[in-house]
């Protein structure tokens, strides 16, 4: 471990609110009790592999401003070997219990299909070893079916079957493997499963190979005993012009339409979130509500700006309300908080990394002290019970009979001459007791 | 009908391309045979009664700017007749088939339940004879649950029961009246149903309420013996900050939760899809995947402004693109293309009225002949169907058999070596295709 | 006093954090003193009449929702008196030092030119007796050139001059009334000062009339010995489809362009400079550089809605930065920070009118006592300050001398071979530093 | 020649509108003379280097996807070489008279300043040589100040000096190149002018140090004997948060600030004025209006993704309203159309650059024939005349006199009683007058 890139940086702790350490956490008390649970327990943060230390710091005006060892040559063996032992070893410096990783962000570059499942089968050969000298683990991995030119029409949803039973072998690998290292989640991220012109896109064939394809990859889980979530990413755009998986309710209804409600759940990217149209927090309560929240990619968009910014969490405000849904339906089961977010491309010390993840991980933890205090506190959920007590009452209660029909609800109202009494929404008091906390 | 506001307006003909006459069709032939069908049964245009006849020219900004006479006073059983009147026979000069409505836009003002049904019975017992007497039908008809103060917090959404009783009684009689005067479609569109704050709202109870709304819908509808289709009509946002038929997806997500998407179809709104991030045309593709298109709301909106602009639709581009996905839909069957639509605030004199209707019905009509002629060419479906090819050969075929497993085509492509070969998507090709037309 | 509609409510009050009050605040505490100053002297904040007071709570699809007296029957004499003594009670109640407003809003309605002026002097007379009454001051006043229908075109870029003189009538009495009324600044808003469509503009003409209208007021401030400010409030969209003056730096190149810039300075609303695409703080910083900062319209924009939501404030984060430039610009002269916000349509209780002022008041409190903080705590400071400090060495004041040319830097980089070392912009740090206070 | 990439493909040409030949031109016939002048003389078109012929295929999320022989291994000499033969020869056979660089796009890869300067000087002998050889243009050159690392915070706006004193270098370097290569103008995009957080940002310091490097580029301008533009191309966002030439408005205020308005123009980029929240139509109306119209970026955005994705312009009906401004403009002077476009990634085959640009070729050639349509049938600048007439009669005269007042105005409006008849502003008859054609 002492050869490590990350050796000169300090393990990260706890140091309250008080400390003037830049490299500490000041909400962030992972043994605090939090509504009779852990944070750490709470909050199962995870650290990606992509953003954090596979990434040079290049975009799409620039080339990478990273001087990571393991970007000075080819991608090859020896450099991924390197890359995944400093990647471990940040993780047990910031003290946070899970990593995140796809396929080709922890193994040397292969071209052949047989020296892609070599190249990846050592290293997870490697990973399995760094997990347990760093006492880390897997939160969840996945497979890139976007990345190399192969998939440039998609993976599940390439229009050439050869593609798809590409797509097939490193998912069949993928799940394999994290199921192999203990991982609690297995996602799929369709970056490519979209369009770039609906003119050469059909898209019902596309949606139908898609289908086939995620239950293909639920009945595999089952066939390999590996009891974690499956999880679809929603995303609306970027790369492509538009993908299918645009949203929440957009998962659900492929879901629904495939049969498969009841075994694949979603990973919410905040800024997957608003680039759909959507508030953060809207996403967690929809995917609360339709019953299929798994897991979520922590970070934040630019409101300003128009593409994934993949920044780390920095709005406690924000946070605030999403760890209120988040609490209300019960907090995670197989899921975690895996931060998806990367330093500015300006930010090239290493010191940079480990400041994006304390700030990621305090802002989160903050959230999770105003949702308590929200909820113990409870006037917020005294006034949402009290604005839908009709629907208790006989009325409410007639309307959900079984028999009852339009006509029977339409005479009542007539009948009665209905002229309901208007009452405030009190948006502006809700507003302000959030605020207070 | 010699004394309508409209009267000194011409009757509007088709006069072919080289008119120089403002007032007249330049591309809509009714007659003319269009893939075996003529273009007025192809395109079944509706004139909608709210923009075009109730909506006086106001704006967040300002007061109304059109001097209409029936705008003078209060909108009484006098002035709802003259309204009524001049509106049949402004739809007859344009010589389309259809008009819509909301309940509201036809009757009188009215406060106490017993008064609104009243005053909209007088109204459709008019509407009939108007129809008669100008040889006009109703493409749709539908309840204003938005309007009135006590729909404030939405209608089948409302945390009060009394007022979704008064809906259902709102409901009740519109699709009693819609199918008496011969309507195709009665149409659900929800204006409130939705947020304007997450932090008072239950969005699992309003969402199931709604889904029990829209059963006793459908139950009523076959009970009374109304063959037409009921539909939702999708938006995103406005007027809240976020509505649950965010778009077609989002209301087939909604369909298959509460076990209707066999009986609700979707009205598309051009102008609502891009302001949910997708173009016109993809949500005609989704709608025509799901099989759920039922019928068009042509309009369009201001790619550089945010909120329903509802303008005449005027690009034949997007219109060329709108009706190929239309034309591969198999067109209608009870739908058609209603303009939801209003001129300017500034374009206050009665012509201009007529002039948006030109303008969009042109655009339509030479949309229609344009895919027509992409449709007959064929060199786009023939390329997108070799793209598609593999899925027809071995490999495809094997993908999709039944009890073929993510293990079995893993295996093949690790077998097989596969490496597959990249096609160019062409889509400056597909483009170039359609912009020769 | 005793007879006005918000007898009833309690006035405000500071409290404290431990408060449990709702109507009370919990961080304004006027005579705190922040840098030296008290916090009323900072904040100068004003209730806007328009939002307010005259909005009936209506929307694009809806009818008003609030049942306040003065809505009740047409906009009299009477009414708009009784609305007068009911908002100057109010202010006082929430014991804010200022108010706003147009002329439009606090007179009776008019159509002639006679009757405008003849009920804008009564209501001015009135105003005047009200605020010595109540102890109040007028921040701004300003003209309303855009709802009433003969400004559907515009007011100063009407293609019409008559309209152009009537606009010039309604500026020069309103301009003269603040001025009369101790008022400390003149707002320009220009909502239709833009296009709907550019198919039917000469922007050039109507800018050239917009540019002389400015110049015009501008001298007769001079000449009536006004020397409060005059300001541009910038809006990109909305209600036309573009405006003018579409945010800080369109405004500045206007100014300059007239040779305006020593006269004129802006008017930010925050919800403005979001639909413009900047960030708020970007606006205030930008126009602190230009030197054209003059006073705030406090609101906020929903990040996921594209029109001019114009709710109040309720986020510290945004405020705590926005406030960090408006320190850094060395605070208000005449300005101060006017609610240009209003309730929900749903919030209908006189209460909540309260309850969205306090909200604001605290959130802005907040925001200044953490720039504070930031400001004396100085790390963010002296990190900006050593980013450039290399401007103030050899090379960097060789680059501003006068005689250097293009060449003479170009040269010096080739001999001394430069090879520039990148130093980590810190963005994460800077973000941490921030949500430390 | 004959070894170039590019030797299977045909040399385009003129075939009307008839052709079935999918590399041929069907509007664009050079030598039709359209207003008296060539189309060639109006359209003046440029290939551009960097998406043609130096981008791979990669974006954010994938690596390249088209296999030039020049991405096979580094950008050394002989790659360079290669891709400026392949490149010049290429624009030959598009027939398009000009073609446009950055310094970087034509060199080999160089790390020292003295190298740099090295390896671009060959890259110019070489350029000079092919443009003789394939009988092509220059339209203008411009340094690439954002992709190298050592740019990652601005070229000119950088905190460090000495970063200014290389880009210095390049630019003294590119404007001497692009002089002695006969280019009509020069360049400066500011890709990375412009902050990532504005935290660690004085804009005032960084816009000042960019007024003083324009300023030294325009002086050595003139030192040379250049007689070509000096050009700013506006963009808002991307690739940072905040560009400081948002748009035309903001660059006309740059200059008026540090005294260029009468030395720069503007560059207007299609895509980059959507991003911006501007029609493309409005930045060059405003560009003409301020007299600040230099050259044109042709290309388009998508209006649902928030990106730069730099498309083959293919809207006839954008370029319409667009070409209609730019005669209104009076065409280019030294300013040309240049391709900023980039084919997909997905369209790997050399053919499909053809393809990209023979659409955008034809787009703009039908949109100059339509907007001559317009012009010479006169109807739409009739009335646009007739709208302002008002300004050559006595009110308007009046108003704009040297020593009217704005009392004069308003007293004129009171003594007058002025009541303004309201005209329609005829929105729809002005779409379905450019629909038409």
């Amino acid at each position: 471990m002492s050869t490590t890139f990350f050796d000169d940086l300090p393990s990260i702790r706890f140091e309250g609110t008080d400390s003037e350490n830049d490299l500490a956490y000041r909400w962030y008390d992972k043994d605090r009790l939090v509504m009779g649970k852990r944070m750490e327990d709470h909050l199962r943060f995870a650290v990606c592999m992509w953003h954090t230390f596979c990434w040079p710091g290049s975009d799409v005006f620039g080339a990478g401003t990273f001087d990571r060892p393991w970007h000075a040559g080819a991608n090859d063996a020896a450099a991924a070997r390197t890359k995944r032992e400093a990647a471990l070893a940040f993780v047990e410096k910031l003290d946070l219990p899970f990593y995140c990783f796809h396929d080709v962000d922890v193994m040397a570059d292969a071209e052949t299909i047989g020296d892609f499942r070599a190249s990846f089968a050592e290293a997870v050969d490697h990973l399995e070893e760094l997990q347990g000298q760093h006492g880390r683990r897997l939160l969840w991995g996945t497979a890139n079916l976007f990345s190399h030119p192969r998939y440039m029409a998609g993976g599940a949803t390439n229009p050439d079957p050869e593609v798809y039973a590409w797509a097939a072998s490193q998912v069949r690998d993928c799940l394999e493997a994290t199921h192999r290292l203990g991982g609690q989640n297995y996602v799929l991220w369709g970056g490519r499963e979209g369009y770039e012109t609906i003119l050469n896109t059909e898209i019902g064939t596309e949606m139908d190979n898609f289908g086939r394809f995620l239950n293909l990859v639920v009945d595999h889980k089952h066939r390999i005993g590996f009891d974690g979530a499956i999880l679809i990413e929603p995303k609306p755009h970027e790369p492509t012009k538009h993908q299918y998986d645009f949203d929440t309710q957009s998962v659900y209804a492929f879901l629904k339409r495939y049969g498969l409600e009841d075994e694949v759940k979603v990973n919410i990217e905040a800024n997957h979130a608003t680039l759909a149209g959507h508030a953060f927090e809207h996403e967690l309560a929809m995917a609360r509500t339709l019953g299929i929240l798994g897991s979520v990619d922590a970070n934040r968009g630019d409101p300003q700006n128009g593409w994934d910014t993949d920044q780390f969490p920095n709005s406690v405000e924000e946070w605030t309300l999403a760890m209120l849904e988040w609490l209300r339906a019960g907090g995670f089961t197989t899921g975690g908080f895996n931060f998806d977010a990367k330093v500015r491309r300006q930010s090239i010390d290493p010191q940079d990394l480990m400041l994006g993840h304390i700030g990621g991980v305090d802002t989160i933890a903050r959230g999770l002290l105003n949702a308590e205090k929200l909820l113990s506190d409870g006037k917020l959920e005294a006034f949402r019970e009290e604005r839908y007590a009709g629907w208790q009452d006989d009325l409410g209660q007639m309307i959900h009979a079984p028999d009852t029909s339009l006509a029977d609800i339409a005479d009542h109202a007539v009948k009665a001459d209905l002229a309901p009494q208007r009452k405030s929404g009190r948006q502006e008091w809700c507003e302000n007791i959030v605020n207070r906390v």
